[in-house]
């Protein structure tokens, strides 16, 4: 069974930049494109669409919440109609992008807040499920293994795909340690990617508090934005490809 | 030949209503819908997309300026190649909501300040027609006889539609009197009708000197968002029917 | 102790407009003008502060969350501190308008999802309260009796004023009928007249049960957005005049 | 005569952070600061207002178009009186956190499109100065000497401070090379600050076509954002203060 890299992409907006989309692209297999909500605007998505279209880099939207100023990280507590049709509208502004690029959106993946709101949140798990289906059912989404968002994804017949986060420690239940406590990111490249092998073969990794526990994931998120990170991507990128795992898209 | 008659349309925004909506897309044939950069939101967007589409009333995608405050009738000096993918992406999130009403969006009309703009802005006008042959070549143009526009638009193979607006004063030579001219608009229906009669009929209309002015039109713009518009709209639709004349989408 | 009837005003953006600015200007005592991030854009603001100050009505700041597409109507989980600035932000800009007005900013009262989260929201309440105290200690908060916002406050040492409304039932414990119930809204005008005076007087109304409630109120509002809101807010100045009870302006 | 040193700061949006503030503050004695319309937004406005202050900085607001996907360098053509208005907003916001910081903004300088525009605009030039005029008419302008900008704000009774551009080439004439011309901006620290201490000390400098022209400034501007400003801010700071020009904000 090959394995996904997927990153977040395309989160520049206007004179501002954001992360080394160039490199990553160079790495991953899945780019999770920001489409304008929280980031992104035109002209970044075009680019990084026809960036990952040359270099076969499968194209998913990266919807959020409309919060600019919040970088979508910010929980909003609205109608779930509404949230469908935001998504709805961001599908179909990145999908013209793909298009000219002659590729199409691949795949759906939610972004900061709203992805760990429907972790657990029914109604805007729901309504972002509901959103993929009117859209184009055919579409696998990325999330959480255990989440609500997932879950209702599968009953609405999506198909849906696992992600495990290569940076970020797991507690024995295998749920994310929250950022908030002490070890909760990972920043050696070597210890990052040894996980991420480990992950991939379908082995056990230890938890926060040493115990082994059991990850699963068809893709692996490595991020883009913060230092190092292209670092870390590469050293992961490397060793899975040293080990023989296979790394293709899941889209 | 049938006539079309187009209205801006679906430009309310959250809180904000405007136009009676649900009137005229009983009346006309073609919806130009806001995209959300200068009105519309995407709960605006669908509604309207799903009662154009049950009525049978095609839809034109209103693309504009990203100007919320200034309702996009503000000129804004960009460069050509962000605004193509401004457009692009306006595109886009129209197609969606088109798509999932199951239609598809039919033509694409510009707004305000860029509809205005382009009747001499070369750069600007030929970015909006790389945006539509970028996305869509099949998709006709609305616009200005006459303009840079709809001449650009034809050098790039695009089919152009020509527009006359109902209560619009012309002057002897067939363009628009500004409206911060006197006698600009015109506001009784019955004469509101009755040029529109002889537009749709390839008769000239009085000019606003009172000379004779012939111009040529396949579509006819009744606006939707000032009082007693939906009394014009619906004296136009009526007097056209009664004297024989097909109203029909040119899309 | 005379009563202070305030209403939502300066709610419209750009080309949309809401409610009938003018005429509630002529019948309360207090404006509660929003600043720009839910509703409100720079003319209407400076309008409805110039309007205000010809007529005598104490300008408030109506302060939100930034959500211009939910009109402020979505609770927006944000870290504290950001939210103490939205709020110095849009107390800044507002007290720009009033004093080029000759006037000053006189209370705050949040708006919306703000003013829900903050009855019980602690470190958002202790957010506002903190924006509040620092851009002007002097300036008394407007709120609900009872709310966490308007306790925090009054240990801030700010001076509070307590609300009721005007057009709503109560349960019997003195809080709010959620929306969503029957009845939450009372629509006839001499009713909620009749209510006002009973309020004004410190004598108790009948809660949505049947039972008498006291509801101690300093200020009233009457909506200003809805059909009817005008005259309903005439309603309750002309009874409350016509009974000798004293309306103005608390602060 | 000292001389003043000023730059663009606060530019940061959200997640999005533009420049080195930090070293920038311990260099430049004027911070012309973003105010949320075109950069900034009110977390950044209020730390740089206390940095600033903090190490006795004159706040200054940098006022721009309502245009963050264009970083306001596009220019938009609006109503004047809507211009002034959106002024007014901005120095009201900015206002509030310079007071928090314990000072006061200090002066004007318009941004990116508007400043260019305001050369020649002379609808535009004259609502800004009306902006100022209303806010504060003892607020200095800062701004191109010989711009209708300067001129008009002059004659308005403002205080006007003429700026010359530390790293951009000077036509004969005493206007700046375009920045699509070959040599329009300088890059050798040491070069850059050789014309500033001439500029300093009221010398003629080399024009681009090696002619001597004279370019009378109280206040130089240097930027931030670009790779190596740091660099030749602190050149240009060294070399004044070792050749004995005191450096000192005009405000």
């Amino acid at each position: 069974m090959p394995i996904d890299l997927n990153s977040d992409l395309g989160e520049g907006f206007g004179r501002w930049e954001l992360g080394d989309d160039e490199a990553l692209l160079s790495i991953v297999t899945s780019a999770n494109v920001a489409c304008g909500f929280h980031a992104g605007d035109p002209v970044v998505l075009r680019r990084t669409c026809e960036e990952a279209a040359r270099r076969g880099v499968a194209i998913g939207a990266h919807v959020g919440y409309r919060d600019l100023a919040g970088f979508g990280r910010r929980f909003v507590d609205m109608p779930p109609e509404e949230l469908t049709d935001d998504i709805v509208y961001q599908l179909g502004a990145l999908g013209a992008f793909a298009r000219i690029a002659g590729e199409r959106v691949r795949y759906v993946k939610p972004h900061g807040a709203l992805y760990n709101a429907i972790v657990h949140h029914e109604e805007q798990a729901a309504a972002v499920v509901e959103a993929v289906r009117l859209y184009d059912p055919e579409l696998p989404v990325l999330g959480l293994p255990g989440s609500v968002w997932l879950d209702l994804a599968g009953r609405a017949g999506l198909r849906t795909v696992r992600e495990a986060f290569a940076d970020r420690a797991y507690t024995p239940e295998g749920t994310l340690v929250s950022r908030r406590s002490p070890g909760a990111v990972l920043h050696d490249p070597e210890e990052v990617a040894e996980r991420c092998l480990r992950i991939a073969r379908g082995e056990s990794i230890a938890a926060v508090d040493g115990s082994r526990v059991l990850v699963e994931a068809d893709s692996l998120c490595v991020h883009g934005d913060s230092p190092g990170a292209v670092r870390i991507a590469r050293a992961v990128s490397d060793r899975l490809g040293a080990e023989g795992v296979r790394i293709a898209a899941f889209a």
